[in-house]
């Protein structure tokens, strides 16, 4: 069965595409260049997507950056150092707006051009930065986007679905569950500020979900932190 | 308030736009290059808003040509001389796989970073061309998406509103207000497949939408056809 799995090229998505491969499903990859602050996490899913022998990656270009309002995609600085009780509990500036709409509904067109009847997205309503557009209401409303605009909803096919294989899991049980699939996570990227292609800041709300993940799962972090 | 409207350079989008305009609301119009055949109804779009004094125009690039699928984005000959009768009865090959969700959702993403409660877009049920992704069902399930996907569904603000005000409306109704709005349709344009900027075709399921219209309208349709 075709899948179109999006792949950002960090932890969640990149354990997704595996997840996805292990039932069996021919995997059409797709990235985004929406103005984010860097393309490492590009190269890290172009990797990701070779490597894990997906049928087709697409990387395109999405102009998020027109309007800004982000620290990913406009002129606002990265916050570091938050507490970690904080990580959950606001919607923090990194929050790009309607960024998983646009995502998923890039990937509805795709899909219903392939005859693909699934589309996987890594989200995660546990250990996540607080993002409106991560939480399971949002993913079961735009399936229903996705059935009543498209083909399908007319013709009565069955619609399309949204597979979200992480959205109850903690970061540690996704990292154990990628590395009994084999996913070698030191190619992977999360910083959302990394200083290099080897180095991750550290101090970013992505960075500190990730170490945290690791430390809980007990699994080495093979990522090289600045701090 | 602040208003994102969508805007092809059509008679809907154009029409949209002026009521928008007449019930006071600062227009942010938003068109789209997403690899159409021609570019015509871009600039069409432009002298629109220009000429209706939006706030902002931005014409943004999306890639739906990557995969076509239509035969507005691909190598797919547009059909001509259609049975009337036919227009809305299957879904035609000009049918662009999940177009307006595509489109509305960066609408949202524009909306969300401008503080602007609405999106206003000219679908319409009844002259169309039975694109599942023009039915009120499917505009009442993008709007959930736009609440629950956005600061707003988090934040307990108002939600974000998708206006649509021609939906209910035929062809000939849609001219007569606009005409009573003041808009000029000689600067519209609504051609699928367009010989020059002067000239349109004459006989793609929209021409002769456009020609029904502005002849149950009974208003003289500016429009130069090739046949």
């Amino acid at each position: 069965m075709k899948a179109v799995v999006l792949l950002s090229g960090g932890i969640d998505s990149t354990t997704t595409l595996a997840i996805a491969k292990s039932e069996g499903r021919e995997c059409y990859a797709l990235s985004y260049r929406y103005g984010q602050r860097h393309s490492i996490e590009i190269d890290a899913a172009t990797w990701a997507a070779r490597a894990m022998g997906v049928k087709d990656h697409l990387v395109l270009g999405l102009p998020l950056d027109r309007w800004g309002g982000s620290a990913l995609t406009d002129h606002i600085a990265v916050p570091k150092d938050r507490d970690e009780s904080m990580l959950s509990q606001d919607i923090p500036v990194t929050y790009v707006p309607a960024r998983n709409t646009v995502f998923l509904a890039m990937a509805l067109a795709w899909a219903e051009t392939l005859g693909a009847k699934e589309i996987w997205i890594g989200v995660n309503a546990l250990d996540y930065s607080g993002y409106p557009d991560c939480r399971p209401e949002f993913i079961k409303a735009f399936e229903e986007v996705a059935h009543l605009g498209t083909k399908a909803g007319i013709e009565e096919e069955e619609p399309l679905k949204i597979r979200t294989p992480l959205i109850h899991m903690t970061k540690a049980e996704i990292i154990r569950k990628g590395v009994d699939l084999g996913v070698d996570y030191a190619m992977t990227r999360s910083c959302y500020d990394p200083p290099s292609w080897e180095v991750a800041c550290g101090r970013c709300d992505s960075c500190l979900l990730r170490k945290k993940g690791f430390a809980e799962a007990g699994i080495p972090d093979p990522t090289h932190y600045e701090a």
